[in-house]
């Protein structure tokens, strides 16, 4: 089964319910772990470039990005005894956190950087309709 | 040499410069690394009482607050590349988190939950400190 | 861009090399944080069942399996400076972490539990595969 | 409260039994905790130095050994249906990580890597204390 298919499935048939649509709870989770995930490698990247030097703000950023990612997918995971104000709390940290790794790796060339961007301009934008279903 | 006495050394000597006091930084990294190994013992505590129906919406909240302080640490933690942005949202996401297992501890008479609202309400307490210097 | 996809990309063009077979890595870290979120997922499934108290083992194991596959993800995604030391202890971790949680969701009918243990047992395979190409 | 003393008081009087000393395990979820940090807080430096491109397996060995050690401390930390064969596993991974990462850590002089890589050791004697009392 194509792996990430493997938890929408799971989100989508919770005993629990939050009042969210699922599917976007979904699709906020898969983003966030797949954008942990670029941020981990793109920062790995980083630091095997010749100009390292020059990436330090670019590691720092994915840093912060992937282990700020992972606690949310974790957090928005949950549907048991849900809480509002942690979701959307941990979610706007989620959206700032990849606005900032978004524009850092979008002023970079390599492709590592490029497709990392897009890694967290997906996954703020779902952070963002995310946010918008809060209220 | 006592644990995190060595983390506070070590932020104490770091090569770059936030701008932030760095005995507030040190405070927030270990408030919120003990914060979050405490949730992560409360819930699993909790998970063993007898009554452990009664305690679903205190493991949800521990399990939250663990990986919320968890992330929030290792960004606080950092002082290379500082970003004010990103540290004000994840410890306003922290605060939220450690307010809400305060409160959902602090209502249980279990000697593990008693001490687990104490740690959330002195890293919420260190948070506050934070986002005030931050401004 | 279907998520994962992306970081598959993103292992495929790194600029540090490990001598092991990149679609491999890619595979592990894949499956490693789809299991890993499926058992968070699981926990948070099992611990809203009437019958909670009977699902103690099984969110435990959860719990831990989630833990271990987050790391193990972020390990086998660097490339950079790579240790097949530390990367053989960690996946074999990782394989006993999926066994043990594989054999205990499997043995409940929930479909949560199902799910998950299929993620278990697809992270298990992948880490095998990895721990023999390694050697 | 003096912090991590919190998680070790709960250890102590959590309602499960493991069979394994609880100083013990207490001693383990301390020092791993505080590895965990301080190789955080090493990568972090390292980046910082002006000899960063130097510093790329130090950088790499603190961000894996910060990941085991904090996925180590979680899963010791929970008492509720013990696995030792998970436990076991997940220990040798963090002793394997802490040892490769005093040994790096140790060749350096910079202040920052000669404090994580007593971390390191400290947390590599108690998982080899563990390790042996488990069996």
């Amino acid at each position: 089964m194509p792996t990430m298919q493997t938890v929408r499935t799971m989100i989508g048939t919770h005993p629990a319910e939050t009042g969210v649509d699922r599917a976007l709870l979904a699709r906020v989770v898969d983003l966030a772990v797949a954008c942990s995930t670029a941020c981990t490698v793109c920062a790995d990247a980083c630091l095997a470039e010749e100009q390292v030097a020059d990436m330090r703000r670019c590691i720092r950023t994915d840093l912060d990005c992937a282990d700020v990612c992972a606690a949310t997918a974790r957090v928005v995971a949950r549907q048991t005894e849900y809480s509002a104000d942690v979701t959307r709390a941990v979610v706007q940290a989620c959206a700032t956190a990849c606005r900032t790794c978004a524009e850092e790796c979008g002023s970079h060339t390599d492709e590592h950087c490029r497709v990392c961007a897009q890694a967290c301009r997906d996954c703020l934008e779902a952070c963002e309709e995310l946010l918008a279903a809060i209220g």
